[in-house]
């Protein structure tokens, strides 16, 4: 790509630039005083309601953005992605997460190969897992039934499952088993240690997630469950003298007490995985986008096969909507497009994300890693340094207990920020007590009013009641803070499914559009081989003269405190 | 205030804005071309180490802010905060946090009133209802002792009692009655659900926290959760038809269950707190820094009075040195001085917090909370709107956590952004088995190794490592992110209390530099009122022509869901 190849240099960018010259001084209680935008800026589609006529923009605004993803080639790019096309460039290969929900009557061909039917058989496989523990005839190496499954992972092996387990809480099967699932990620041990601590090991099987199965985090917490289990189970039980028992091995273990989820089966086997305990996927499942496939095991294990599936049908629907529907209709263009328009042109940084939804609390995290870890760019696919902002610092928080902590600075703070509202329209309609039920519907209903109320409020700021007389400037509320609002039916698997591929592929477009890669993580790879450096001269006490005066100072200082608390 | 007044206009600030044009372009690599930054840019205070020498600052960008500081009168500033004048001007009353640490002997007049007693007389009073529930002798009203405890509260309410019990539960007493501390937030009921469906109304008693007696949220929860104890624990004891336990009536599960902590005995008492369950506290604790006192219940019973003790000698410690320290060694002035001048000298927006310790998981939430809701204003204390920006957006995650999330844009994206990264340098001294303690400290050494490298990564960027010949531009670093790291001895509570006091006066620093009050929060009082009228329109469905194009298309969007569920 030349210079003026680059997308700021086109004329759809130029004609925005000049257009945000005149935008940016409108306020968003201007744009409402003409009728309709409801209507003109709100759509749907599978399950979900996307209301944008809250963002800073008009007609035009929208005519242009929609030339931009034009000139940017966003229709040719979703084929390509969703064709298989090695759309990773730097990593030469394709980004097939969307393979993952193909239902098992599809067919995608990619470089010769139809990736549906293993795809099913992975599934096949999760099922027969999930089946058998849910039956209580998965057991531990004593031989009672496991009741306790702690995922092992961090990241894209970590958030995914974390995220729709806690959604999708309401969606456990009858009448099965009871497996607890539990989630073990930090480096430092904290969670492991504290579920040793409470967990029985003839009842606790492990899952260990790491797409290359080299993973630090993960590996250091698996080493310590591992000689946990070996402690408590292998010598416990020679020790008991019991002819019987006195059979179980290290072996043993292993194969009852872990599960392996990786896209390397040699490095799960070298570990010393069972090989009928792995679960593979692929190179082309990147991390951050994986919880459709093996690595969504906690989420069936929660929630069932049946539910993980429809999961699964909720987000190829959106799959289908992204490919079929018009750009102008396009719900992930057009929440793209939104987040263009408030990064590029009108210099807003920061965007927040806020569900009015208990069940959803790691959402925000979720996205967090999702936008910023794929978007977090700053160079082309053909190398050259964008001149431009890409990738807006994301963060959130449950909406209503926000509004008692940051509200405060997105109301009357100096920072432009925008933000994503999120609520599910119907809830508590299953609960079976009718006095529960009408107070938790109730507090549904007094929850969706403030999700509106605060996006209202933002908009308008002052405006947004009849004014009182004149107030001081410090109860003065400016308005003119972007916001979308998403509507789901209710939060269902399919709804939840839709949701995330509505964000993944928002994703896509943007990085279409700013020319970057959203499915390599170069910028994580460096800190590792660092890391493992600082490691080494922590331990050994050689190195420390190649460091900076910083490191060096802190450094020091820990193996002051060290040499203090052995004296 | 004239304009002429404001620090925008001061000498001190148009001198860093002219020395800012110069270092805008300086790498923090060439920064640290001259040694012995460590030692002119760290510094130590109760139990902390504060190391700002990876801030892109020279020696003398240091003595033009310390300039600023003295130009904006901090020292002044602190000694009106700490003798409890009135520096809260917009509700026109001190903030005095801080007297809730003064220990026993201290003296503090205020108004013509010494507050120790109160204080002391207050954490008397909880000493006796934790012992009492840690002895096993408070009984719910069939009999049995109380086990499970939940906090209802949002916000201020919330957030500091669970983030310190998280982070002090290695600090757990021994033998004493087990008491499980449970926390319910969220307004729509969602926490409280799971909880109602799993707990024993027997052996359950709810902490009401409300500052104001009157947060919607939390009375929403409070009352389900009464209904729930009214219907399993009056009816059915009438219904058993047992002489003694019938007599159980409302009144006795109110006494038996129920614990207000408020600034508002009257509500407490319509309510129908029993008088001897109210613990109060005053007007002049802010909400945000309420953790010190009453609020503190949940940790108090988490880690014992001893260590609650503690948390408040810690953060005692931390307001002597605010007090008594010059500026230039004064901790919370030169953490407010560096984000300041990052803020608003290199334009750098957002700060992000990263703990290297899993057991801060919600120290980052926590501090959004404490920095947005207190400086996320723009208007001064006399009524002008800031030119400058004021407080950034905050967010943060587990660092180790992060790395595997949205490290990739903190590394290689386009945004500037400010980290802070928090550990403690001993760990897991007392973890009683040997494998166990061994893995443990191994897997603490890996954090801290990590901790430090990504800091280093962060400021040096491809000069961190050797280069083994050139990279492709996708595989580069640019370093020159700024960053503080903050050691502590050990994570205890007093060195817990001496961080969070730490950033509580970092906070007041940059308010009093900016000129804003940090201690009102008219942010949130405005979406309470909007809230309350949209309510009102859900459930009458009148009203809707009053309101906005958008928001009567969201409304009239989940009407037509409602009767279609209905249907």
């Amino acid at each position: 790509m030349n210079q003026e190849d680059r997308i700021d240099q086109s004329g759809a960018w130029q004609a925005l630039e000049r257009h945000a010259g005149q935008m940016r001084d409108v306020h968003l209680r201007e744009l409402f005083a003409t009728q309709g935008r409801f209507a003109r800026f709100s759509r749907e589609a599978a399950g979900l309601m996307l209301d944008l006529s809250k963002q800073r923009w008009s007609d035009e605004t929208f005519a242009l953005l929609l030339a931009l993803a034009r000139e940017a080639e966003v229709p040719q790019a979703i084929t390509r992605l969703l064709d298989g096309e090695r759309v990773n460039r730097s990593e030469d290969r394709p980004a097939l997460h969307t393979a993952l929900r193909l239902p098992e009557s599809a067919r995608l061909e990619v470089e010769g190969e139809d990736l549906v039917p293993a795809v099913h058989a992975t599934l096949a496989q999760m099922q027969r897992m999930v089946d058998k523990l849910h039956a209580g005839q998965w057991r531990g190496a004593t031989g009672k039934a496991i009741s306790d499954v702690v995922n092992l992972g961090v990241g894209g092996s970590d958030l995914g499952p974390l995220m729709v387990t806690h959604a999708l809480a309401d969606y456990h099967p009858e009448g099965v088993h009871e497996v607890q699932v539990h989630f073990a990620s930090t480096m430092d041990g904290s969670q492991l240690a504290d579920y040793l601590s409470r967990l029985n090991p003839e009842t606790t099987l492990f899952v260990l997630s790491s797409k290359s199965f080299t993973t630090i985090d993960t590996l250091s917490n698996a080493r310590t469950a591992r000689d946990w289990l070996y402690a408590r189970l292998v010598c416990s039980r020679s020790d008991a003298g019991n002819g019987a028992a006195a059979e179980i091995d290290r072996a043993l273990v292993m194969r009852q007490h872990f599960i392996g989820v990786s896209a390397s089966p040699d490095k799960m086997s070298e570990w010393g995985i069972a090989a009928a305990n792995q679960l593979e996927f692929w190179e082309w499942v990147g991390g951050r986008y994986s919880l459709w496939g093996a690595i969504g095991l906690p989420i069936a294990l929660v929630v069932g096969m049946d539910n993980f599936r429809a999961l699964l049908d909720g987000a190829h629907a959106m799959d289908r909507h992204f490919r079929e529907a018009p750009l102008e209709d396009n719900l992930p263009v057009l929440l793209g497009l939104a987040g263009i328009w408030n990064v590029n042109f009108l210099d807003i940084r920061a965007h927040s994300i806020l569900p009015y939804d208990g069940r959803l609390e790691y959402f925000a995290a979720y996205l967090e890693q999702l936008e910023m870890e794929s978007n977090g760019k700053s160079v082309t696919n053909d190398g050259q340094v964008t001149p431009y902002s890409t990738c807006p610092v994301l963060w959130g928080q449950l909406g209503p207990n926000a509004q008692h902590a940051f509200y405060q600075l997105l109301h009357q703070g100096t920072q432009p920020v925008e933000c994503d509202f999120i609520a599910p329209m119907r809830r508590y309609d299953r609960v079976e007590d009718d006095a529960t039920r009408a107070h938790l519907k109730a507090q549904h209903r007094l929850t969706l009013a403030n999700c509106f109320a605060q996006s209202r409020l933002l908009m308008l700021g002052d405006d947004a009641i009849d004014e009182d007389g004149p107030r001081p400037s410090h109860k003065r509320y400016r308005g003119n803070q972007p916001s979308t609002t998403l509507l789901l039916e209710r939060l269902s698997p399919a709804t939840l499914g839709a949701l995330i591929a509505l964000y993944e592929h928002k994703v896509f477009v943007q990085a279409t559009i700013w020319g970057i890669n959203p499915f390599d993580q170069w910028g994580v790879e460096l800190g590792k081989q660092i890391a493992g450096e600082t490691e080494q001269i922590l331990s050994s006490h050689v190195g420390l003269e190649r460091m900076d005066d910083s490191s060096r100072g802190l450094i020091e200082a820990l193996w002051a405190a060290e040499r203090k608390a052995e004296s």
